[in-house]
């Protein structure tokens, strides 16, 4: 098992207990909860693979990411208040996951000849789109469109990770900085309550 | 043709109605209720297709599904208070619909050498999704998200789906036993009022 | 450059710019109003693609559609009020951008051997689905569902271009001829205040 698949898994479980958080607010039922843990998860993968072409979808080939995502609507309705106090270190976990998500998505896209600006787009989508569609059913204009969460520091270490790839550095130093980069701009943004101009009526 | 295709067209046909029904709650044009009747028709069948890379999906391949998706509007349109009237027989067609979706769509990620556990998801999704994005564009969070309406009959169903073709039960008596399955479990569900806990805030 | 190659363009900076001005609305930042744009410009060829399985889908392969859809952002933001102020021309390229999207819709689905009335829907599709998801994502009911704004002017046109094509007229002037019928017939529906009946509780 490689780091990236291990992250991958461990940002899959974040992401699930986000969404499943998310339902606690909207009075949803079990079902429902799981549902938005599980779409949350895998939804921007899903998307990506479906503009890409890569299908059965990443998520229908491997059993590991539904026993992860199973695994994680379990902690969260167990350990809902243990998981609120904690909230730094999902914090920290979450940008990981949105760090690899973006890194898998630009990879991927490499791999089938997509030109690298358009590879940092297919990264962006894997790692935000996934809220998109949980919000969009939760009934809410997706945060991500409010206000700045990650979109900047995504993209930032898209345009990163593609020029260390273009310039041959090995790919888990590219992994490892790429990710970093990410988790530094977004700590930033937040310590220094750094965000986009909103386009005013 | 097939007694599944022909429940097949059944179920497009009851989800249609369903679709479109909803459509008057919303003062909706005729081009809003079609649409809306429409994507609750195919919207489950098209995502697990699209997710499954079987394309191009379903309808696009097969005329007979938007014939029986025009008819179901028009229906609508002319009978609305009679059908109104009929929701107990709509309630079972609308079942069976649940359980020739659900077998379709397990069916075909077995097919594809899906593993079990995916391919009940994958039959979830051809069931479910239809009412969900119908939910989602008509600005509601999905009814299937605060209470339980058909999740868990479905997940019933495609575990003694798949169990039964396991050890080998020949297919019609299989899909017999499985719609049964799913239509007894909806009716002891409503009748008990059985449902999921919701997660509290 | 094909003439129709420079319209698909237009179109999609027209569908920018519209979904662009959609998020001042909704006091989005700059990622979600860029968001926005971005996904009423590629929205209903994004869903086309991906239903007829013709993937990667066409904005992942061209980067002229990203530029295009960028410099509509910008636009957007350097001259808001003046764009405002031009909304008769703008509605004139929304037009043509409409009439575009249908026709491509409807060629590259008869070219997979797709029925011509489902080439039709998929050219409608490829029209309208972008300002349904836009609309969906900023958590309103799509307004083309309640107020008749263009679809009944696809429909036509592209039953238009389905005949036109059948009886062996020059593409180039059955492009001309369909996308004159689609600004005309939307002309008058507005002019005339034709609408389609509501579907009442």
């Amino acid at each position: 098992m490689t780091v990236l698949y291990f992250l991958d898994l461990l940002g899959t479980l974040v992401f699930t207990i986000s969404g499943t958080l998310a339902a606690t607010n909207k009075q949803l039922d079990l079902f429902g909860a799981y549902f938005t843990g599980f779409i949350t998860a895998i939804g921007g993968g899903t998307l990506r693979d479906v503009i890409l072409g890569t299908t059965p979808v990443g998520w229908v080939s491997d059993t590991n990411y539904i026993f992860v995502i199973t695994l994680g609507v379990i902690l969260t309705f167990l350990f809902k208040s243990l998981i609120m106090g904690l909230r730094k270190t999902l914090f920290l976990f979450d940008t990981i996951g949105i760090g690899v998500f973006t890194i898998i998505g630009i990879e991927k896209s490499l791999s089938l000849h997509i030109h690298p600006l358009l590879a940092i787009i297919m990264g962006l989508f894997s790692a935000v789109m996934g809220g998109v569609i949980r919000d969009t059913l939760c009934n809410d204009i997706p945060l991500i469109f409010r206000k700045e969460i990650y979109a900047t520091a995504c993209v930032f270490g898209g345009i990163l990770f593609v020029s260390l790839n273009h310039i041959g550095l090995s790919l888990a130093i590219n992994q490892f900085l790429t990710i970093s980069c990410i988790i530094i701009i977004r700590i930033l943004c937040i310590r220094y309550k750094i965000s986009l101009p909103v386009l005013k009526h």
